[in-house]
């Protein structure tokens, strides 16, 4: 398997190195209205991530980025070592929600706790982690919360 | 206001236009594998995104797209005609989920159904729609499954 990040897979954690209440924090992102046109002109075409000018006249009253530019970010976030699974981040699902809203300049962060943990019945070798993941900008407003519901992987018995 | 797609405009609904029950159809997006490292290299590197070697060794067993992708496809997808909203597709949230995964050759579509419509109490001008939409593959098989809190302007009194 590629070693992508040998920091993160010295720390590589399984479902037992795991805790309910263990928290972790990611490094940072500093996003510009150029990587938000660009993300939204392959993916989110509308006025407010596109056109400062048309963006005025929106309920933002400006430029903002994607909800789903700012999913990406923190999944990059948590890929580059904010959440140090073993076998890497799998999701299967889980709620999102976007409070406020992030704007050329932010700097993104994302701070991630664990809320349940559940080792699989079916499966021996794995379980579900259930994580609460809120990115914060620089000045600590929420501009995201997602619970996951992570697959991570099991130690096998020797 | 930049108009970003005539067609889209043309058939903009307002909360007013909208039912329970009411279906709507995207159009369709082949993803291919290189679309998936790509996207993968900027927002979610991983060896199950990146690198069909290393990938067959994972639980997916070959390249899969990032979930993040997947949502970043169908909101392009929705965008781009698939639920044309006045005032366009602006989300406070939602569930999300990945019932099964996205391979390189995928042909996507998403199928909508508004689930509920409720104006809004303080604010007489909008009100939320909940959508839920279903993203298939060119077999029928649901990839995504997104229910989303949608703000849509209501018609202003004359």
């Amino acid at each position: 398997m590629a070693n992508l990040d040998p920091d993160r897979e010295k720390v590589a954690l399984f479902l037992e190195d795991l805790q309910v209440g263990q928290r972790f924090v990611s490094g940072t992102h500093r996003i510009d209205e150029g990587q938000i046109r660009a993300f939204a002109e392959q993916f989110d075409p509308q006025p407010f991530h596109l056109d400062p000018e048309a963006a005025k006249t929106t309920l933002f009253e400006g430029v903002v980025a994607s909800g789903w530019h700012t999913a990406a970010i923190t999944m990059r976030l948590l890929v580059g070592g904010g959440l140090p699974i073993a076998g890497g981040i799998v999701g299967a699902g889980g709620e999102i929600a976007w409070p406020s809203p992030v704007r050329p300049g932010a700097v993104l962060h994302v701070e991630s706790e664990i809320l349940e943990l559940r080792p699989s019945r079916s499966r021996p070798n794995r379980g579900v982690a259930t994580v609460r993941s809120e990115t914060r900008d620089q000045f600590g407003e929420v501009v995201q919360v997602l619970v996951a519901k992570l697959v991570v992987p099991r130690k096998m018995k020797p």
